[in-house]
C-alpha cells in the first residue's frame, strides 16, 4: 500500500472525531511582505508597526485574511483533498492578532454528517480551531463540504446538521486587547471616513481593478500550504470541466478585501466573517473589481472609539460594478446572480468611530 | 458621493499645500527578501549583513532603490492616478539607510503648477520627503506630473515653475553615518575595479538579459503599494493606445541597477538621481539590457576611501547593447532616441576608492 | 576592455585553484516565505520554530534545499556563466543547518582538469563549501562542468579527474547538534510513517503535480541570486537549440522535494546528495510529478531517535507515475530513459526511527 495521503473520504469522518492537522507554521515577515505583494492591500494597521503602537498594538499584525488562509491551509489535506465541492463557511471568529514569529496550528472536529440521497458522496461539516504558540485562539470557523466516498457501500451515518448562525452576534465581537483608536490617524489611514459616516443600504464601487497571473495565485496558495490539487496540476485540470487550473477561493476574498480600501480604508480589522458563497470559479487572466454594501451599523459594546459595520463585499470579473445597471451587482428581481460575480461575502469590520 | 477616492485632479492642488500621504509602511527582511526576488540585485552591501558590518553599517540596509519604491508609492494616491503623463523627476537625494524595521512615511509640498493651454489639464510640480520612525530623512526627491483637470471651467493658477538643478551638486553629498570602505573586499564586492579604474566617458555594456513578466511587475508594484491602475487592470488598459498593462517604470530602473551590477559591481550606494526618463513603455514579454556612460568621476570630500561617478545608465528592451552601432545606444547626431530605449538615467553613486 | 564580468573560461582555471566567490548573503525569514511559496514544501521541521524548538534546535532551520540554492548561486559567475553542461554533482554533505540571520559565503577549490579532445572546451572539477558567519560548514560539494574554451590555441592542462564516491558513507553522517526525535510529533509532522517502515526497493508514486511558470522560475532562481543568463534571457534562448528560458536544475531539485512530503513526510532533513542527473530540459508550462525508490536503510550510528534511508527521487514531466508501465519510471530492461524525466536525485534523509 502506497505511503503517499490520498485524503480523506466521507465514510472516514465520524460525528465528534477530532483532527489534530499536520505543518504547524511560523509567521514572519516574510509572509507579510509576501501577502503585501500578492494584494497589495493598504490597511495602515498591518502595513506599519508605527501606526499599530499608536493604535496600542505592540506592532503591526498580520492581516486578518493572511491568519485565516495559513489556518485554513492546514485543514486541506485532511478534510478536502476528495471535495466535491466546498459548500460554506459559517461563524467564522478572529480572536488574538497574529504577529511575525508566532507558530499557528489547527485543529478541526467534525459536528455534522449527511449522506447524500445518491449514496456515494456527502456532507461533512467541521469545527475548526487555529491557535497560536501559547494556545490561544486566533481564528475559530465552520465549514461544510461535499466528500466523495470511497466504498458507495459504506454504510451511512446517522444525519447531524448543526445549527448555525446566519451572522455571528455582534455583541459577542470585540476588538483584541489593546487595541483602541483614541489616536487615530485618519489621514495616515488613507480615509476621511469614520463608522458613523456609513449608514445601512449605502453602497461602494471599490473602483480599481486588479487581473490574476497564475503564478500569483501559485505563490498565494503554495505560501499557505494548502495542497488542493485543482489549484497547481495543469495536466489534471485539462481533464476537469473547466479545462484549467482554478483559482483558491481565499485569494480572491483577499483581493477583494485588498481592494476595498479604496472606500473602507478605515475597516482595520476584519472581526468575523459571517458566510461567504463562490459563485463562479475564478481563473488566471481574470480582473477583478470589488463593491459592496453596508448591511448593519452596530456600536461596539462599551466603547466609543470604535464600531462596526456589517459588510457584504462583492467580487467581480472583467466587469466593473459601474458596468451593471445602476452601478449595482446585486441580484435582481428574480434573484439570478450576474455570472461576473464571482465571490459574495457577509462580514464584520471594526472601524474608529 | 460614492466613498471611494478617485485621486486628486490640477484644480485640487495650490502652491504650498502640504500632504501627508497615507499607509506608513514597515519595511522588512520580507521585503529585502522579495526585492532580490524580483531584481536578482547582487550589489553586496544590500545583501549581506557581514558585508555591511565590515563596512560600519549595523547590518545591511535596503537597497536604496527599494526605498524609493516604497517612499513613492505612498504619493500615488494623492498624486498620480489623474495623470496624464509622469513628467519628470529630479533632485533625488537618499539620507538615512533604511534598515529592516523601520517605518516609512512620506509627505509631499506642493511647489509649481502651469495649467496647459488647452485649459483641460496642469502640471503639478512636488517635493516630497520620506522619513523613519524617527523622523530623519530617508530620501527627499522633486516630481512633476501632467493631471487632468475633473472641472474644464476651473480657474488657472498662477503660473509657477520651480527652479531645479539638472545635477545634484557632488559637494552636497555624503556616505552614511559610518560607512567606510577602508577593510573593503573587492573578492566579495565582486568586482575589481575601484573609483579610480573608472574614466569619464568610459562606457559599459552590462551584458545580462531580464525577460519580464505580468506576474513579476505586478508583485513588484504591489509590494510597493503603488496604486496607478495603468499596471493592474487588463480590462481597462485594453482601452488605452497600448492594449496592454505598462511596466511600472522604477521596476525598470530597478532592473538596470541590477544588471548594472556587471561591471559596476562596487557602486554600492546610490547617492542621488539626478534625472530620469522613462523614453518608451515597457511591457510584460520584453527582455532588458543595461548600458552605462561615466559623466563625471568626483573624489568624495574630505575622504580618501571612497569617490563619486556619475553614470548614466540606459535601459535597452529586446536588443542587447552590443546590436547597436558600434555598440552604443546613444542618440546619435540627430538626437533622436531608440526605440529600443526604456529608461535614460542620470545618478551619482559611492565606490571604494 | 570592458568592465563587464564574461566569466571564466577553460583555460582560466588551473589545478588547486581557490576562488572566493562574491556576494556574501544573509539569509532570513524573507527567504523562508518565498521558498515556501515558490515550492510548497511542507516539512515540519523547517516550517514551524516550534516543532523545530520540541525537536531540539533553537528554531526552525531554513530548508536544506534553500541553503544548497543559495551556496551554489555564489558560484555561477565564477564557475559556470561558459558552460556547455553542468555535468555532475557528488559528495554533497550538509553541514550545521542554516537560521535566519546568518550570511552565507562560498569558496571553491579546483580539484580536476581535463580538455575534451576536441581542444576548444573541457571539464572543471571544483569542490566548494560554504560557510556561515562563524565559519562553520554548511555544505560542501564537488561539481563538474564542461566550460568552453577562449582560445581553442591555449595549451592543454594535465588531466586530473578526482576520485569521487559514488555515495556518501552513511557512516559518515550525523544529524545537526542537539536535533532529536525522541520527542517527535508524528500528527503534527502529517505521515505516520516512520524509518522503520520503510523497506528497500519500495516505491511511492508522491500523486501531486505542479504546474510551472515562466515568473515562479525566476522568481526562485534570482533569490539565489544565480545569474546564468540561460534562465532569464528569452532573446538569447530564441536562438538556443530549445528556444526557451530554461529552468534552473535547482527548482526542479526543490519541487521534487516538496512533492515527496506526500510519503516521505517525516524525511525532515537531507543529510546528503549522492548524485543528480537532470536528464531533460524543463521549461514553463511543464507540470511536475514525483516518485521515489527506498535504496538502502541504515541506522544512524550511535542513536535509536532517526534512521537515514537512501532515496532515488524521479521527477516527471506532464506525466503522473502512475501513466507508467507498473506505475514505475525507472528505465526499463534496455536501459533508456523515458523522455518525460527530468531528474533523477540519489540522497540520504533522516527520518524518526
Amino acid at each position: 500500500m502506497s505511503k503517499a495521503w490520498a485524503g480523506n473520504f466521507f465514510e472516514d469522518f465520524h460525528l465528534g472525531q477530532r483532527l489534530r492537522h499536520a505543518t504547524p507554521r511560523t509567521a514572519t515577515e516574510g509572509e507579510r511582505a509576501l501577502y503585501l505583494a500578492l494584494t497589495g492591500s493598504r490597511f495602515a494597521l498591518a502595513s506599519s508597526d508605527e501606526f499599530a503602537r499608536a493604535s496600542g498594538l505592540p506592532r503591526a499584525p498580520l492581516d486578518d485574511l493572511l491568519v485565516f488562509h495559513l489556518a485554513f491551509g492546514r485543514t486541506v489535506p485532511d478534510l478536502s483533498l476528495n471535495a466535491v465541492a466546498n459548500l460554506g463557511y459559517a461563524e467564522l471568529v478572529f480572536g488574538q492578532p497574529v504577529y511575525p514569529g508566532d507558530t499557528l496550528a489547527t485543529e478541526s472536529e467534525v459536528i455534522g454528517l449527511k449522506q447524500a440521497s445518491a449514496g456515494d458522496s456527502g456532507i461533512v461539516w467541521v469545527r475548526s480551531r487555529a491557535t497560536n504558540q501559547r494556545g490561544e485562539a486566533v481564528l475559530s470557523w465552520v465549514r461544510w463540504v461535499l466528500l466523495r466516498k470511497r466504498d458507495k457501500a459504506a454504510l451511512a451515518p446517522d444525519t447531524v446538521v448543526p445549527a448555525l448562525t446566519a451572522r455571528v452576534a455582534p455583541q459577542s465581537l470585540s476588538l483584541p486587547a489593546g487595541l483602541s483608536f483614541d489616536r487615530y490617524d485618519l489621514a495616515l489611514a488613507g480615509s476621511p471616513h469614520r463608522w458613523g459616516d456609513y449608514a445601512v443600504g449605502e453602497t461602494i464601487d471599490h473602483r480599481d481593478g486588479m487581473t490574476l497571473e497564475e503564478a500569483e495565485h501559485q505563490l498565494a496558495t503554495r505560501l499557505y500550504q494548502n495542497t488542493a490539487r485543482v489549484h497547481f496540476d495543469q495536466v489534471l485540470q485539462q481533464e476537469s470541466r473547466f479545462g484549467r487550473r482554478l483559482v483558491y477561493g481565499g485569494h480572491v476574498i483577499s483581493l477583494a478585501r485588498a481592494l476595498s480600501f479604496n472606500g473602507l480604508g478605515n475597516a482595520q480589522r476584519i472581526l468575523a466573517i459571517n458566510a461567504g458563497t463562490h459563485a463562479n470559479p475564478c481563473f488566471a487572466g481574470d480582473t477583478l473589481y470589488a463593491w459592496s454594501e453596508v448591511l448593519e451599523t452596530v456600536p461596539l459594546a462599551g466603547r466609543s472609539d470604535a464600531g462596526l459595520l456589517r459588510l457584504r463585499t462583492l467580487a467581480l470579473k472583467d466587469r466593473p460594478a459601474s458596468s451593471f445597471p445602476g452601478g449595482d451587482p446585486r441580484p435582481g428581481p428574480d434573484g439570478k446572480r450576474d455570472p461576473a460575480v464571482l465571490l459574495d461575502l457577509d462580514y464584520w469590520v471594526a472601524l474608529p468611530a
